[in-house]
């Protein structure tokens, strides 16, 4: 099978300058599995309440989304309610009520305890390392975490770091994790703790890949149109793994490639609230955009 | 003849987490001047005290740089001090003594006066429309500005943009210029007020080129030691300008592996202090990092 992702599912309101949704569909599982979704099988391990709506459910199904793995417990759905600025880049948590996610023990099946690829999704570290303990080695590990667990789970954190490949991680972060203001030093120290492949988000000016000896930078699309960032994050990695998957093999030019088509799925997913305008992508979207990125970096050499 | 730059001509103190530079050579033409004479000849107007030191010209004149324009006056220097912090993005101005600076009245000598490229570096809006009256019509000319005259001078900063071809312009000044905080938006709206093409500048994340239909977003290089970032603003416009007069085309590839060259130029700067990196830069040494940004760039198509 392709990807088995770990994540939240949640019901998100946001508000940004360019409009307000009202529990929408959110979370790190669903943005990335959505993603994911145009390149590979994707199978979902997270938990909702019994107030999430069914139709979400289908709409995961539709894209051919494994939804076995998706837990519907007693009590609430996880809510998030946060607010954007004009500049987009930061976002105000006004609310975040964990409700049945506090009590969430990720359990993989039978069925999907043989991926190819494992996405953990910005969860708790402990779950994290609970989930790997439960798969077949799979090809990649990929981890995705942020400033709350760096801060208070940070030893959770070191030891699931022994045991993946890659990490997804914005430049803040970067510099909490390792207490180091340049970029290039603070991914040689997260080396050392374990990924031997790194990607630096740094929102709007693209992302930074280091693997091996080589530093590849994506350049951030500029776009006429942002109006919602909330999951974006998620969505390069759907697009990163789900590339990854697809072509079976990794190594600096499909890395190269993979974050591209992640940054393709990034720019599609803050055009639009929650996840709408990942809903209907063509392959002629993704190739479209795909070119975008090409024309808007390569140049001729000179000699 | 190549390129004719006015500018400023300074002394620096500059204070940088990694160090202190007492006086040290600085000034908008001073860094592009020195920055273009690796591609091409260039020729500056600008203004000096007596108090300045003869061993800055020497080296101007040992990098085939014309010095006949620089007015030598009765009186001191303009003398420019700055602090950095770690994040080496902003400069925190602890000093700005305008001395003979303040009288300046650019004069361009009768051999001076056909410059193919003009670059009008970052100083009085005025000034600058004064030398474009000057000169034989150029090639190509372009500005440099900064938030000072855009909120100080607007009127006759608008004025002069009329007449120039391109602009070099960070990020927040074209927010500033503009009041839209959308890049692209911005970038079109500066189209209308007058240069067809437009550099904005992004520090360490790079720079983005609009040129027609065209958009170019040159990344930063991720560098292990940045001592001091003055001046690389215009280092990279020295190299922008000296590599575009060098070929003597402007076209959309021109104009991509210029905004490379001014890359290059502007990373070489920002390792030590003043211009001294810049001092003794080989044919290698650029053609190597014009490499790097290729290697950091460029990925295959995978179509």
């Amino acid at each position: 099978m392709g990807i088995l992702v770990i994540g939240s599912m949640a019901l998100d309101t946001v508000e940004t300058p360019f409009g307000k949704l009202e529990e929408g569909l959110g979370g790190s599982a669903t943005h990335f599995s959505v993603s994911a979704s145009y390149y590979t099988p994707v199978s979902i391990v997270a938990i909702v309440g019994d107030d999430f709506p069914q139709k979400h459910i289908s709409f995961l199904q539709q894209r051919n989304i494994d939804v076995s793995g998706i837990q519907r417990v007693p009590g609430k759905t996880f809510r998030w309610a946060g607010k954007y600025d004009y500049d987009l880049n930061n976002a105000q948590t006004l609310k975040t009520e964990l409700n049945v996610f506090e009590a969430f023990k990720p359990e993989v099946s039978v069925a999907q305890a043989k991926p190819d690829f494992l996405f953990l999704a910005n969860i708790d570290p402990v779950l994290q390392k609970n989930v790997i303990g439960q798969v077949k080695r799979p090809k990649l590990i990929a981890l995705d975490t942020m400033n709350f667990w760096i801060q208070g789970k940070r030893d959770a954190l070191v030891e699931v770091m022994k045991e993946i490949d890659l990490i997804t991680i914005n430049e803040g972060e970067a510099r909490l994790l390792t207490k180091q203001s340049n970029l290039l030093k603070a991914a040689r120290q997260i080396r050392e703790m374990g990924p031997k492949t790194i990607v630096i988000k740094q929102g709007e000016y693209g992302a930074l890949l280091f693997h091996e000896h080589h530093i590849f930078s994506a350049p951030g699309l500029p776009l006429e149109d942002v109006k919602d960032p909330t999951g974006a994050g998620d969505s390069f990695a759907g697009g990163f793994m789900g590339y990854l998957a697809k072509v079976g093999e990794v190594n600096i030019d499909t890395l190269k490639q993979a974050v591209i088509y992640g940054s393709v799925m990034a720019s599609y997913n803050v055009e639009a609230f929650s996840c709408e305008r990942l809903k209907n992508l063509t392959e002629e979207d993704i190739r479209n955009r795909y070119k975008a990125f090409r024309s808007l970096s390569q140049f001729e050499s000179s000699y």
